[in-house]
């Protein structure tokens, strides 16, 4: 059996090493543009930092335990240009020297990943050499290279996302003055309501980030290869360095020409089993779309956990294994100057333009007992359906723990429990881990009343 | 209306608080013994060690916010020794001076708590002012005082429960050379299984603590009030102070003598609703038994977060509303030394026991990525039944991060989840605060390899 993977990112190696162990003697083949395999994009904001010293840490296996232990082949640098899905072929070239290849294929998995909307947006920041956005592991050398010149000490970042704010952090760990431009009027909106956004802000604004909202970029201005400004509604913002994080988008530019289906998301139509519209190719990762588990609805989320059991999955099926992606609830989390912040589910306004009734509790915890040393403050917000009862999502901000409330939440959603099931739900205490009253527990609490105390399990 | 609540700690204090708040106009009272309500008893080993620097500090509540804030009626100093259930009446003695009154009643709480075994087992403690059994939280303040005298240097810890873990450290805090004596061959054998209590024996070791293992305490030597040693089946152990946290059982005494029906575990039956065998009378707290959600048997868990929230239901209850208490699963957590050590569910011994086919898996794991600065190891068992592929249990040791993936483990317990929901349940992931392959995700891996890879959800 021949398998060729196309992109050596998480779901890509997930996939080549899940059926290369299930059919030792299949001949498995990874294709990949960069010269790297198994990297961690996660990690590029802590590069820039310089929190993580070195590139080559960023890769999660070295390549020798895929080609040697594992034993894949791995083309690095090398692209697939066109695949032929009716004579299962794929046409090669190597991005070193020109030369093209064909492979044959028994089982085809498209896993070419996502890229950055920059410059679809900005054009002109292509010629510009202080303006960075993410391309691959390589970004967070260079924007650290430019960042720490002599006389670069303004830093402008486009877009509060998580790239954005974890930028921030390592901008300013670096000796930056850093602004962040938003063009919505809170922060990290695609992912927090608004309340929790404002706190956040607070947050980073008493670390020494300026904060402006509301302000849609409109374009970069600079001349000779370099900006020195962006140019938004509500005025221009001078800088040295400029970081854009408005998004990313699904690299389906491979998925389109062999004419595969494209879901309503804008990424690659898939089943439960990763297979795509055309017989024996699957499609894993940043460029594949699921199910949201909460809604039912077809979602994309370019997420490298989900890439993993994506890919595992899809080297199950090619295995000859019984497997199924069930899809996802919508948990991420980000941490920026040491407050963790999370979410899971849907927010209020996720939750109202899926149709439900959302009820909300939001309230301030203490991560301790009141009595011992060392507790601190969490803002908890959990969203549930005036008509079942049923936990919608929770965003929570705080110290590492309000990461793994929301985790707890994540398994609560996934199992479809109601706020009387968090209620109940039985969480250990001990003084110097939780108070005895967890703000989880006082957040179905609250609900309950909210939601007229007639139980519903 | 009448409520009578036969003391204050969680569980009373939830009940009664419950059903003013449902029956402003109602008469609750209720009636302690000691001096205090609402009190942590899980504070004690930091007030010992002086963490927690004064004995006010560990009432959650102060007492007039029950008595004027929520209008309770609360006689301290006051025991009730008599119940006639059918006159519904109940006798209270002063203590202070041994006026007797009688009350009636409509509703009766009986939430009496639990007490030490330390005397039934030695009772020549008794007259000993040198050895230490939690009987409230003025134990705390004693043991300080004591073991802060001069020449009080070595101290000996007689079980190593929770309590003594937690003594251990704050004893150690205090300039203590401590050593802990159990009778079994693994410490905290009621908790957790030996593999996991190897590692936290160690840990403990490495914190200057001496554990000796196997040695059941055969009597407390001593004189003049004093004990000098203890004599085990391996030998005598000196010492200044001595700690008894060898278990506890629910103070039923009221119960028994009102006829009321006692449990197969030596606690106060009740149904859903906390009721027990008795109309209108309700058990709630530490004299309470209720039910396991994995095995479906009646358990005893005098545990605070599940006391407050049986009160819950039964001042609902009390106050009209429809409640229930679903039961547990046997969640709980301690923290020694800076090491969280979590369990839920069952350990593979009470998996065997209860009649599973228990498959386990146990591993160590970062808590965070290989990159990144600032992680720790942390261990991880996962039981789950052969059969059917459900998780049975979780046991953890490591950073507060293990106490945490544990309560992700108790909701999905809960739900009934099996290791295959594990494996996709979607967690958050970012590098500060999670590896992108969970220990959880990974847990659940291994245990899909064990149970033969046919998926069930």
């Amino acid at each position: 059996v021949k398998v060729l993977v196309v992109g050596g990112g998480a779901g890509g190696m997930a996939a080549a090493s899940r059926a290369k162990r299930l059919m030792p003697d299949a001949d498995v083949t990874v294709v990949e543009k960069s010269n790297w395999v198994s990297f961690a994009l996660c990690g590029i904001p802590y590069l820039a930092g310089c929190t993580i010293k070195r590139l080559d840490q960023l890769l999660h296996y070295k390549l020798e335990v895929f080609t040697k232990k594992r034993g894949i082949n791995i083309l690095l640098q090398h692209e697939v240009v066109d695949v032929d899905v009716s004579a299962r072929t794929a046409r090669i070239v190597d991005l070193r020297n020109g030369k093209e290849t064909t492979l044959e294929w028994d089982k085809l998995v498209i896993a070419t990943g996502a890229r950055s909307r920059a410059t679809s947006i900005w054009p002109e920041i292509e010629e510009m050499d202080n303006v960075f956005y993410i391309k691959h592991i390589d970004t967070g050398d260079a924007i650290r290279r430019y960042a720490l010149r002599p006389g670069v000490e303004k830093a402008v970042i486009v877009g509060s996302g998580y790239v954005g704010m974890e930028m921030a952090e390592n901008l300013v760990a670096l000796g930056l003055k850093v602004t962040i431009v938003e063009a919505m009027d809170t922060i990290v909106p695609n992912a927090l309501d608004p309340e929790i956004s404002r706190d956040l802000q607070a947050h980073i604004e008493s670390k020494g980030v300026k904060v402006i909202t509301g302000s849609p970029v409109r374009e970069f201005r600079g001349d000779k290869g370099r900006a020195s400004s962006i140019v938004t509604d509500n005025g221009e913002i001078e800088g040295d360095i400029f970081i854009v994080g408005v998004g990313i988008e699904p690299n389906t530019a491979l998925a389109r020409a062999m004419g595969l289906r494209i879901g309503e998301t804008g990424a690659v139509w898939t089943d439960d089993k990763m297979m795509t519209s055309a017989e024996d190719v699957f499609a894993v990762g940043d460029v594949a779309e699921h199910k949201d588990l909460v809604t039912g609805r077809r979602v994309w989320r370019p997420f490298a956990q989900i890439a993993n059991k994506m890919g595992y999955v899809a080297g199950s099926v090619i295995g000859g294994r019984e497997a199924s992606f069930p899809g996802s609830v919508g948990t991420s989390a980000f941490k920026v100057f040491d407050l963790a912040v999370a979410r899971t589910g849907l927010t209020r306004r996720e939750a109202e333009a899926a149709g439900f009734k959302p009820v909300e509790v939001e309230l301030a915890g203490s991560t301790k007992p009141h009595y011992m040393p060392g507790g601190s403050e969490i803002k908890l917000k959990v969203v549930a359906d005036e008509d079942t009862g049923r936990i919608l999502g929770g965003q929570a901000l705080g110290d590492d723990s309000a990461f793994w409330r929301v985790n707890v939440l994540a398994g609560l959603i996934t199992a479809g429990a109601t706020v009387w099931d968090l209620f109940f739900t039985d969480l250990g205490y001990a003084p110097p881990l939780s108070p005895v009253w967890d703000p989880l527990v006082v957040a179905a609490r609250l609900l309950m009343r909210k939601l007229g105390e007639k139980p519903r399990y």
